[in-house]
């Protein structure tokens, strides 16, 4: 038996997310084990670093592979890429003994895009979330701040989650942009709660529009209780860019992801 | 009767083109007509710069309406914002007597967008047109400039069109990007003819694979003759960004537009 790592793009638009569930849904593990059968004859399961929710995109999802098979790696990403349909692609694969996705993923990066124009954007309609009016972006950064480190956020996460810890590290949150065009805030953290990030978001705007005060976040924080957050930010803006992996931070295999 | 100018920004791939046609097609131009006859109660006349192919997009077309309406500039283009479906959006729009799209556009700039990557990229497979294998950038440049200034385009238009004179004002052709990744084709003329830059774009696409010499453009262009040059590319990797207006070149009121 031999283990693959691979890095995935995808278009989370028609996918009920990453993991496979019950019959006649649409997920992106699903397609790909699909697609390792179809080419090897052989059942396959494919295990991935994140669990991205639907709706959710990928530019480099990290996911292992254990299979037998005679091709090479190239040759193995080339038959994959010839059988995927067009929403997800394989955009990194190598030979890696040992190597297991959801053990070895040391920390991710997200990010989640912001449309704060004045009118709608039909072009990015599909992959921001349209936030109107002025954005404090000195308050969400100050708000931003407190929450990275060590903490529990189980205030941050989806309820009835059943994740025992909720502790997390959150090693960054950047915000890209200058308001009033597009706003990408950028997430990195050693693992994710169902939601989190997008809670985080939500949260984090609500602090932006002036609608609470950077400390309530820290309040919200302490508090453990997911009804003291703020709204989750929808699905479709958001973006798995990258998965480090050993202990060092050496990143996987590059794809076609852009930051 | 006032007179307004408009920005437009749309997402393509729904639309059959700019231009109002036949029944039964949905078009921009008369997705906005409509729009104008629902909060004015008038049949309206939208004029736009460029009469762009189904399946491209436009961060700027530049338009003009005719319009007798007790509304101020800003809450018409809320009105209309408030009517129109999400694909297409008034990005601008302000009182300008006398404005007519059609005759006072002065240059169009557009974009066309190419993944050169080796692998497909399914994050970009609605906006940009695949070409994979080595492209000589250096190559692809020599033709371009040779290709700017005042020439009779005639081979680089659509079969059997049916305008009069195939004259037109190349101002500039520019090759965003490094080849490997995503690589911008930017184009700036005082006019297109039909098809005109996606041929353009096919024909320079067959210099960069190196299946063409950079001085077999100059002859395609001096043959005059559509069936030299190369194919054309696919609509939705193309984009309408900016329409100039006057003879200053002052541009017209900013969009959403990012380049």
């Amino acid at each position: 038996m031999r283990t693959f790592r691979l890095v995935l793009e995808y278009d989370g638009r028609d996918f009920d997310g990453w993991q496979r569930q019950a019959e006649g849904t649409r997920t992106v593990q699903g397609t790909l084990e699909q697609a390792v059968e179809r080419i090897s004859g052989r059942a396959a399961r494919v295990v991935g670093a994140s669990r991205t929710d639907a709706g959710v995109h990928a530019e480099g999802q990290l996911a292992s592979l254990d299979l037998d098979t005679p091709l090479a790696a190239g040759a193995l990403q080339r038959a994959l890429n010839g059988v995927l349909p067009r929403d997800v692609a394989v955009v990194g694969l190598e030979e890696a003994p040992g190597f297991h996705a959801l053990r070895d993923a040391r920390s991710k990066l997200y990010r989640y895009a912001l449309w704060n124009g004045a009118v709608p954007s039909p072009l990015r309609r599909e992959r921001c979330w349209w936030v109107r009016g002025r954005l404090e972006l000195g308050a969400l950064r100050e708000a931003a701040a407190a929450l990275v480190g060590r903490h529990d956020f189980a205030a941050f996460r989806a309820a009835h989650s059943a994740v025992r810890s909720s502790e997390r590290t959150l090693h960054e949150i950047r915000v890209d942009g200058e308001g009033g065009g597009q706003l990408d805030l950028v997430v990195r953290g050693d693992g994710f709660l169902r939601h989190m990030v997008r809670i985080l978001v939500g949260s984090l705007v609500e602090v932006a529009r002036g609608r609470r005060s950077p400390s309530w976040v820290t309040d919200v924080l302490a508090s453990r209780e997911r009804s003291r957050a703020g709204p989750t930010a929808p699905p479709e803006a958001l973006t798995l860019v990258r998965v480090f992996f050993d202990s060092d931070g050496k990143s996987g295999p590059s794809g076609n992801a852009r930051a």
